[in-house]
């Protein structure tokens, strides 16, 4: 049922199969490679299940040595390498082929160092997200990008992706946190980029390893700039009866100075969709904001008083200050059911478009008018501080047609953020589902540097085939290497 | 009297000066081409002054289509290209060769759009670093990064070395505050980088191109994140009678998770020659810190209290809080003549090495024995929070063999800095002062890649010669390139 196109494999390599995995085991202790379709099942696809297909091989390395180890077999053997995390993306960004060997960064689970001094974790990558922070919890600290799949997510998917979270307008996302990173190559070689200091001199490639989505090479160690835990947090909840006027709230807060760690937006069909599902008491109305503040009890107060004093001037339906700890969870009771209230009513798509904050009255209104023109439903549900929007189409993936008919109103979406001069992606990456749209925000001039950078990372490109870049430029390109 | 080797001049490019200076005046309004040694004699030396040489030409374009012409005629003719801000670089960066050709961004005035909704501000990158805020101050923003030299400094030299300041410990440095550039290849191509938006899709080439130090092209249109200007700020001045325990003030704070505008050091060389200079009753002692915080008023007294009670557990001989505005002055009045206090005693070599907060103490005390074993006196004055240390060594010019010496005592502290965990520099750039010590810090595999990258973008290596990268590898890649 899939509309995006896959490159064909090569049968060559198909057919060199037992030669490759026999490699692999020999490089590697035997049992960290398996090929067995029953086996390598799980890897089939990542969380845009709507597109599968089986690997050549698993390679679940637990060290820096055995990830260079399984990279060299592969680029001796001329085989693709998917990189692969936990497999939560959104995007197909660890989506394989059938000619691809995955290399996962699962098992590199260990704590290296902790430096609440200099404020930092060394970790291997394969710690989950929410694990850093677990790890910080007794020294006081925390780890800030906070993705909704924390619980699942990597650190070695979190920084192919360059992935946020709530609290990312306030801290920023993983490129502004990470301070180091160990690389490993599409040969073999192992590169460090950073270190525990902020950048240092000469060219900035640990920016550009970050949010390059497996294309450069895979990072197998990192060090993440950490944060003491503020003294207390609190929500408060605000709902409006137009979206322009939500939309002028968040920018007004924003202009305003105060840096909340987080300004939520849902729009009418999210509200109804959570409270036919965990009955949050929200307001009905056009717009719920969940601004959330953190400090001392001084700047709590401080801060809540400047919104409210903002939200007041445009005439909230609400304005409720969470007085306590149960009543900030029923606050965000219902934001953090969300995704789970609108999968009940049908199947849904997540967009991940941004764009800038003056911007948000606007594209909701488009966003509206196209759900009306392709006929399909949309909840918005966002990070409204940063102008990351993630609207969610329902469909009904049973339905021949459905999928298709939500593919072209999120491509219709993506192109309208670009237009009102966003991007088409906050935090989810392009994987392989916003591939194709990469021209409608770059030029030729500009794709073709991007490629001629990865072109001295993997010359062969054999790193994540066929994402990121469009099909037919990465194909182009790919064949002139080869030549 | 230098001490760094500079390549000999091409003799076929002096030859055909008369030509290019020629095809240039053709391309571009000719008064916008000065060649006489007369008229570009200010374009000898930036502020590394120790290292002049007359440049081919200057261009001083004044839109981004002049400065594509004047690189196209350059790369037609197989010239190199200085890029140069205001000339304030304090590593050589905009250190001309006499077979290159000065494109001065000087002349790129224009402020092109302020949008408080969105928090950017969109400049030509020939404005100044202090004017910038200036725009912004009507409108009640403005722009974070501030160096020291940000009355004179252009933003186009702070995006090429990534500039920092005493602000950057709250708000981030260059690349932090930098949103989209519009950069001019050296084939005079030009190329938009990132937008009015953070982190777009696809390779981070804007973060790349940051702090690249006009390796890669130059930046002839940037778009800044622009900030709310605070409430208030207050300052306080805490004296110690040891350096390991300023330091470990210093490290305590920042743990906190209280996050000052700046904590800046002076040791006691530096603290003597300013109260000789401007006698700003800094108590005599073997370390000043200065710490500034902003916010409200509740958040300002929050955070000193806070401050308070850490300085106070570590027995300040003075903790001096600001009461009003002249007692701020009074407190900054010392540190902001610091550097010309130096001057008086004798001429001074600035470095920039940054170390990790918790290795001060012991950093300070190895510059201390080095100091003692080369022979030359050092003070030390530092953006101390995040580490970036500005050791000044004390030399005489005219005492032939000084400089030498002084620069013998710089690589030896730049070698400390990275032995202990640090970098070369915090925001001073390579240049040519630190290009031979990329050594220390990288391996080969590191620096190839990083020129790897750099073929991307300058293929012929004419951009900024015999900077940033180890004058040998650069002149074997760059003859590599040319075969």
């Amino acid at each position: 049922m899939s509309t995006i196109a896959m490159p064909a494999p090569d049968q060559a390599i198909l057919n060199r199969k037992e030669e490759v995995v026999a490699a692999l085991r020999a490089a590697l202790p035997a049992e960290l490679v398996i090929s067995d379709p029953a086996e390598t099942h799980a890897y089939e696809c990542d969380a845009l299940t709507a597109y599968r297909c089986p690997p050549l091989a698993v390679v679940l390395p637990r060290t820096t040595a055995e990830v260079a180890a399984a990279m060299t077999v592969c680029h001796a053997h001329g085989i693709p390498v998917v990189p692969r995390g936990a497999g939560t993306s959104l995007a197909g960004g660890a989506l394989p082929t059938a000619d691809s060997v995955i290399i996962s960064t699962l098992r590199l689970r260990g704590y290296l160092e902790i430096d609440t001094d200099n404020r930092f974790i060394r970790v291997q990558t394969g710690v989950t997200n929410l694990s850093v922070s677990g790890e910080l919890d007794p020294h006081g600290f925390f780890y800030a990008p906070d993705p909704s799949s924390q619980l699942a997510c990597t650190i070695a998917g979190n920084i192919a992706m360059n992935s946020g979270g709530a609290h990312c307008l306030k801290y920023g996302v993983t490129t502004n946190n990470l301070m180091g990173a160990t690389v490993v190559l599409t040969t073999g070689e192992v590169i460090e980029l950073g270190g525990t200091e902020m950048g240092p001199e000469g060219l900035d490639l640990l920016g550009l390893i970050c949010g390059s989505e497996g294309q450069l090479g895979i990072v197998t160690e990192a060090v993440l700039r950490i944060l003491p835990k503020p003294e207390g947090a609190r929500p408060v909840l605000i709902g409006y009866d137009s979206a322009e006027v939500a939309g002028e709230c968040v920018a007004k807060i924003i202009r305003s100075g105060v840096i909340p760690v987080a300004i939520e937006y849902m729009d009418d069909v999210v509200v109804r969709a959570v409270e036919d599902f965990v009955h949050a008491g929200y307001p009905t109305c056009t717009a719920v904001l969940i601004v959330e503040v953190e400090g001392s009890p001084d700047e709590i107060d401080h801060q809540i008083a400047l919104i409210r004093e903002i939200a007041d001037t445009l005439n909230p339906v609400e304005f409720r200050e969470a007085r306590n700890g149960d009543e900030a969870m029923a606050i965000w009771k219902g934001r953090k059911s969300a995704f789970g209230a609108m999968g009940r009513i049908n199947d849904y798509m997540c967009l991940d478009g941004t764009v800038p904050v003056s911007q948000l009255p606007y594209t909701l209104r488009r966003i509206g008018e196209l759900s009306r023109e392709h006929g399909l439903e949309v909840g918005n549900v966002f990070h409204a501080g940063d102008g990351n929007m993630h609207p969610l189409i329902l469909f009904n993936a049973n339905t021949p047609g459905d999928l298709e008919r939500a593919e072209a109103f999120g491509a219709d979406i993506l192109r309208l953020c670009v237009e009102v001069g966003g991007c088409l992606t906050g935090e989810h990456g392009v994987g392989v589902e916003k591939r194709d749209l990469m021209t409608v925000q770059y030029t030729d001039d500009d794709l073709s540097i991007q490629m001629a950078v990865k072109d001295v990372f993997d010359p062969d490109w054999l790193l994540n085939p066929a994402k990121v870049f469009p099909l037919q430029s990465s194909a182009a390109h790919r064949s002139a290497e080869a030549r």
